[in-house]
C-alpha cells in the first residue's frame, strides 16, 4: 500500500492502523511531509509496520516492482484517463494478477488534493469507491478502510504468495514501463517526432497509455528491443549523432 | 445508526462523515459524554446529520421502533449469546427485513468497550468484521465506514423505504419486545417461578432469547395476549393479589 504525501499524522496512524486490522504488512510513503511523517511515527504504539514503512522521493520508486498499481479517488472534478474500477470489482482482478505472479500495489493520494494528474500516470487504473454524489470524499483514513476490507475481508487471497519468478504473460513491472517509455521517448526526440514543446505532455500520454496497453513481461521485452534498435539506427544515420561512422 | 457512548468528538465526526458518504441520514447517539458531544456537534463543518442526531438516554429508547438490530465488534474476548453475522452476509439479511416493511439499526459501542453484554441484550445478531486474529480492533469511525460500505456501495437498497404498514409476518419492534418480556416477568414472579436473586439475570436471558427467536409482530401480539391472560388468572387465585374476587 502507497500514501503519497500525507498532511495529517493522524491519518496515518489510521491507514497503519486499518492495514493491521486486515493483515498487510508492507506500507510506502511518498514524500512525506518530514515534521508529518516523524509525528506519526514517534507516536505512542505507532504500529511496527509504521517504523518498518519504506520511504520513497516518488511515486515512479515506489511502485517500480508493481505489475498492477490501482489509484484510488473521487472522480468529481476530473475525467479519469484510467480505466475505472468500482472498489466491489476490484478483488478479482487483484487475484488474477497475483494468481500469475504479479505484484499489486494501491496508491492513496494526500487528504487535500488526492492524487495528482502526474500520479494517475503511473496507475494502470483508478479505483473509485461509490459514494454519495452529494458527499463523495472519503476521509484518507476510513477510505483505506473500506479499501482493505473490500480486498482482504471480503475476497480472502490465497495466503502464501507465490515464490516462482513471473510466468511469460505475467505484466511487467512498472520500472520496466518507464524503461521502455524512456527510450520510445529517445526514439521521438531522435526522430525529431516531438516538438520541444510537446515533450512534456508527450511523455505523460505514453506513461498512461503504456499502462492502458497492459504490456505482459514479454511484451515489454520484445517492444523495448524493437525501440532500442530503431534508436540505434536512427543515430547511427542522424549526422548530429555522433556516433556517425 | 446508533453510536452508544462515544468518547471520543472526532471519532463522532468521523462515523458522521462516512454516513454522510454513504447517504445515510439518521444518526441516534445514546447516553453521550455531554462535554463530547458538544465539541462534535459545534465543529468546523459539522454535517447536518449531526445536528440534527436524536439523543437517548439509553439504548432500550433508541431501537424501540427497530425490527431487526444488529450490533458490532470484535469477539476475542467473550462468547456471544446472539447470533454472529459475518459482515459480508449482513446486507442480505438487512434487504430481507427492509423488504417486509421492517426497521433495521446498526449499533456501535463506544472505542474502549464496545458493546456490553446489556447493550447486546438488545441486539438480535452481532455483526463480525473480519478481520486479523493479531489485531482485531478496529478504529470507531473505519469501522462505521465498512460497515457502511458494505450495506450501502456494495448492496444498493431499494431508494424509497416503503410507505406500508408492516405486514402480518414483519418482526415485532423492539419495544414490543420489552413490553412482552416485562409482561413474562411480571408472570414469573407472579407465579413465584423466578427467585429475586435470579431476576436481573433471567431479565437478561429473556431479552437475548425474545430476540433470537425472530418473532413476528402477530406472534408477539399472541404470546403477548396468552402471558396476559396468565397473568391475570394468577393474580385472580393468588390470595395476596388483592384482585381476589
Amino acid at each position: 500500500m502507497v500514501l503519497v504525501s500525507p498532511r495529517n499524522p493522524l491519518n496515518i496512524g489510521a491507514a497503519a492502523r486499518a492495514m493491521a486490522n486486515f493483515g498487510l504488512p508492507h506500507l510506502h510513503i511518498v514524500a512525506p511531509f518530514a515534521p508529518t511523517w516523524r509525528e506519526a511515527r514517534s507516536a505512542v504504539g505507532a504500529p511496527e509496520l509504521l517504523l518498518n514503512a519504506v520511504e520513497s522521493p516518488n511515486l515512479a520508486e515506489a511502485v517500480a516492482g508493481c505489475t498492477l498499481v490501482a489509484g484510488t479517488g473521487t472522480l468529481t472534478h476530473r475525467k479519469p484517463e484510467q480505466p475505472v474500477v468500482p472498489l466491489p470489482a476490484l478483488a478479482s482482478l487483484v487475484a488474477q494478477e497475483l494468481s500469475r505472479g504479479g505484484r499489486v500495489a494501491l496508491v492513496f493520494g494526500s487528504e487535500k488534493h488526492g492524487l495528482t494528474r502526474e500520479d494517475l500516470s503511473h496507475c494502470h487504473i483508478l479505483v473509485e469507491i461509490p459514494t454519495d454524489p452529494r458527499q463523495p470524499s472519503m476521509n484518507l483514513g476510513q477510505a483505506v478502510a473500506v479499501c482493505l476490507y473490500e480486498l482482504t475481508a471480503r475476497s480472502p487471497q490465497p495466503e502464501a504468495p507465490r515464490q516462482e519468478p513471473p510466468t511469460s504473460d505475467a505484466a511487467a513491472p512498472s520500472a520496466r514501463l518507464d524503461l521502455l517509455a524512456g527510450v520510445i521517448e529517445e526514439v521521438m526526440r531522435a526522430a525529431a517526432y516531438s516538438p520541444h514543446s510537446m515533450q512534456a505532455a508527450n511523455r505523460h500520454d505514453l506513461r498512461v497509455m503504456l499502462r492502458r496497453l497492459a504490456l505482459s513481461a514479454q511484451d515489454t521485452r520484445r517492444i523495448l528491443g524493437l525501440f532500442r534498435r530503431i534508436l540505434w539506427r536512427l543515430n547511427r544515420l542522424s549526422p548530429g549523432s555522433g556516433v556517425s561512422t
